[in-house]
């Protein structure tokens, strides 16, 4: 059985009606939007999230791989190498937090020392 | 003895120099950015903090409001109304938050069904 994730957006248990509030229950984590990051810059397989530079442990990616998919952030695709193996990609939904992903990156890169963004990644 | 925070900027225990990863390691979670919403908001002692539409439950609020000390998000004030009680508010660095609670906002609005912002409140 899978374990009961901790966040959830059922209208019935959500904190508040803020936008804010409801939001940062689907994305309010250490890990979500570094997914939703190497998803964006065209990351799709398993094996290649996993092996992103914070090494997501994997029971760790496999839950909000499939929450982002329960949330209609990511979908699964067929992987573009012929295997069965599963892939993924933003949804629309998903590629709106784009905006986000990039003010996150702008606080870092002005308030903590030494971060640093990649050159030559897609841009946002 | 204070339990260690999960969160750490560290630079040592960080995940990469990525800065949505670093950002991610102080402001990653459920609680953090709704807090600086408060603070944002003009809400600054701990009995405004805690009765919060959300009701964050007191330890979880007093160990991010420390975090937000910590980290120069947020800083110490006197209570404005003459007492004792310790009150807070946002730095440069806690103000410089807001475009990613506006981003956030936004997408909440935009994609999660039924929520809604208050009118009226601080324009960002």
């Amino acid at each position: 059985m899978m374990k009961k994730s901790r966040l959830t957006t059922d209208k019935h248990a959500r904190r508040s009606p803020c936008p804010v509030a409801c939001s940062l229950d689907i994305i309010g984590d250490r890990w979500t939007l570094l997914i939703v990051r190497d998803l964006y810059f065209g990351r799709s397989r398993f094996k290649e999230l996993v092996a992103s530079p914070e090494k997501p442990p994997t029971n760790i990616l496999t839950d909000r791989l499939n929450r982002l998919v329960a949330h209609g952030i990511a979908e699964k695709i067929a992987s573009n190498d012929g295997t069965k193996h599963l892939a993924y990609k933003l949804t629309e939904k998903g590629f709106a937090l784009a905006p986000i992903l990039e003010q996150v990156r702008d606080w870092g890169l002005e308030w903590i020392p030494g971060t640093e963004a990649k050159i030559g990644e897609r841009s946002a």
